[in-house]
């Protein structure tokens, strides 16, 4: 069950960044479980993360280690490493440490990840013995595999990948995400991994992945659920060749941002598309709102009323529940007689009430549809945002009720 | 469905109130689904609204006509005159005016309620005719009928009534409710009707609805849905002959407040045993919070998380998704090293890890219970709140992508 999710592209390997994927038994013997990514010296990385305030051991690690110089990402699903206290602490660091000793770097250059059940200890006895299987695995090629080796409840691996010229130098970016449920990224989604070979200083880098992030990781819900474990990290090898892109302007700026937006957007929508029971892929657009925060506000809202999402799985045009959403967002002196509601192109509310010119038959012949927009103008401003959500069906209950996350 | 839900008590009749029920074919041909409350003169009406921003025309009006004496309450249930514009003010009085006119007062006299499907024409041209056979049922005795009469999707009528005694004078309190999904009241419940015979001034009366409207149906949530005609109206007829109370202490006031609090607590409660879907009854109460404010957005974000409900669903004692509920709630600094949960006495979460005498036995005997506790102490203050809510099953969801609410 998925909604369009279109398969792994072509990867395009990045230049200075090696991936390797291995199996460590952690929760499913056989499984693809530990993934290692490996970046040549000098490379550049950022870093957002969960804003939960149970945040996980590796999330607090990776945090504190993104200031020196990271070497590899050590991540793994079947277990979050979330809630496990002060023990969470010294697992993930033994896994770092061991890696560290393994591949000849400092444990502070070592950054972990961990995804999967919380509360649960981590099996560091079936990680670090995995460690040097992972190291021989390491390749530039090796994207479409960690893209399986980071799955959890998703269904399919979930990738981006471009190139673009700028004054004839190719650059290349490439990315992976995973994440189903337990989705509603603050800061970055439960996992995202992307690479460009461009030269761009860190804290250029630690910009751009916070533009992007908000353009796509952070414009996303499935259940409102903020997990424990959101970690995206944005990697510059520099193997392109250019002079390091030391500020936030000029034409390769401009281009990257561009490019890192298309591929943040597909690996953020990837995610929705395959978000748990998802049988819906819905952009919720307000527009005309009086701030950014006060657009957002109405558009989440709307897509996490358990309402507005059981009449999506059901294709029923059910506006008046979109209505009561707009209704209940906590706006201060919401005017109601301004505000107008489209699905699609079908305007369905006129001035806070049913549009005369709506037909049932209009409302139907969208909802009918794979993918949907719900569109609000509040009339009240000029600022604008959108986010992308799934509806709420049978099957996402029963995966609930019947994973431990 | 419904988790323990009690059958219709004794409804003590209230002297001064008369309570007439018919059938107007408003959705459904011969369900009874039009209620007259009639007060006598000289009674106290407080009233507590939505504050959905697109709060229907009847609660418009209901408001309106609060201050001018009320004589009669005009309840139908199968529309809800809710996103209906110009035309549904217009169609709310229509049905006022005609009431008044049958009855001998004047319009502003009368209170609308309306309740069901949103954005659809109210029937005007059915409710009118059916006036005069819900004036003929008029009689105290009326309750039971009624509370039947308002229902929607609730499976069971939901009623409360009992008797006290201050000073020699025995005093009765009895309430309906109805509602059982776009649960999430903020000041009612979709709606309340209670009614004693105590004779108390209109300004008590409201001061005593606010209070216990904020300890009962303020405090509940199904689907976090705030509906657009949550009303809650508090009628006092005075027929018990007391001094009217004018003012807020005393031993009535005290008494008729405990009394109030527990007829409100259950009819609300009982709301909540008739959610959607509802296989379970839980309590979230959250102590040693800073403020009132934080206890209930934590206690809502648990209570909303789609994980945690479908974990109820699953008597699954996924502590993990309660901890990372309360790590989302927005506590600026919240210290989790300071936070303890309990599922009813089982303590699983001991400063913010996982507890050590934890044993997942002890947390499955609470989870396979009906009704269930989840206690957090957040370390940091002396407030504390607690809510109701419900689990969130399949049947949820089949009840809310086939009913056109």
């Amino acid at each position: 069950m998925a909604v369009r999710l279109p398969e792994l592209p072509l990867m395009h390997p990045i230049k200075g960044v090696e991936v390797g994927t291995c199996s460590a038994g952690i929760k499913t013997p056989g499984r693809k479980d530990l993934v290692i990514f490996k970046l040549s010296e000098n490379s550049s990385v950022a870093g957002v993360f969960t804003r939960n305030a149970f945040c996980a051991a590796p999330v607090q690690i990776a945090r504190a280690h993104l200031a020196n110089g990271p070497r590899y990402l050590l991540i793994n699903t079947g277990n979050a490493n979330a809630g496990t206290g002060p023990s969470g602490h010294t697992d993930a660091l033994a896994c770092c440490e061991a890696l560290a000793r393994e591949a000849g770097v400092e444990v502070g250059q070592v950054l972990p990840f961990s995804t999967g059940v919380i509360g649960e200890p981590l099996p560091v006895q079936r990680i670090i013995p995995a460690l040097p299987a992972a190291l021989a695995a390491l390749r530039e090629a090796g994207w479409p595999e960690a893209a399986s080796g980071i799955m959890t409840t998703d269904t399919l691996p979930k990738g981006a990948s471009l190139a673009f010229d700028v004054d004839g130098v190719t650059y290349r970016i490439t990315g992976i995400s995973k994440g189903a449920g337990m989705i509603k990224p603050d800061m970055a989604t439960m996992l995202g991994f992307v690479a460009t070979d461009a030269a761009v200083a860190p804290e250029v880098l630690q910009q751009l992945l916070s533009i992007v992030s908000n353009r796509s990781f952070n414009r996303i819900t499935i259940d409102g659920d903020t997990s424990t474990n959101d970690s995206c990290i944005l990697m510059a090898s520099g193997a392109a060749g250019n002079p390091p892109l030391e500020r936030a302007e000029g034409a390769l700026y401009e281009a990257l941002l561009e490019a890192l937006t298309r591929v943040f957007q597909q690996l953020a929508q990837a995610i929705v598309r395959d978000g748990e029971g998802a049988t819906k892929f819905v952009t919720v657009r307000v527009e005309q709102a009086a701030t950014a925060q006060e657009a957002l506000d109405v558009a989440y809202t709307i897509a996490h009323s358990p309402l507005v999402k059981t009449a999506l799985f059901a294709s029923d045009p059910n506006w008046g529940r979109v209505l009561a959403a707009v209704g209940r967002a906590g706006l201060e002196n919401l005017d109601v007689s301004r505000i107008q509601i489209w699905l699609d192109e079908v305007q369905i509310v006129t001035d806070g009430g049913r549009s005369s010119s709506y037909r049932e038959s209009d409302g139907q012949r969208v909802m009918d549809q794979e993918e949907i927009l719900i569109r609000v103008d509040l009339g009240r401003g000029n600022a604008c945002e959108q986010i992308w959500t799934t509806d709420l069906s049978h099957e996402y209950v029963r995966i609930n009720a019947e994973y431990r996350s």
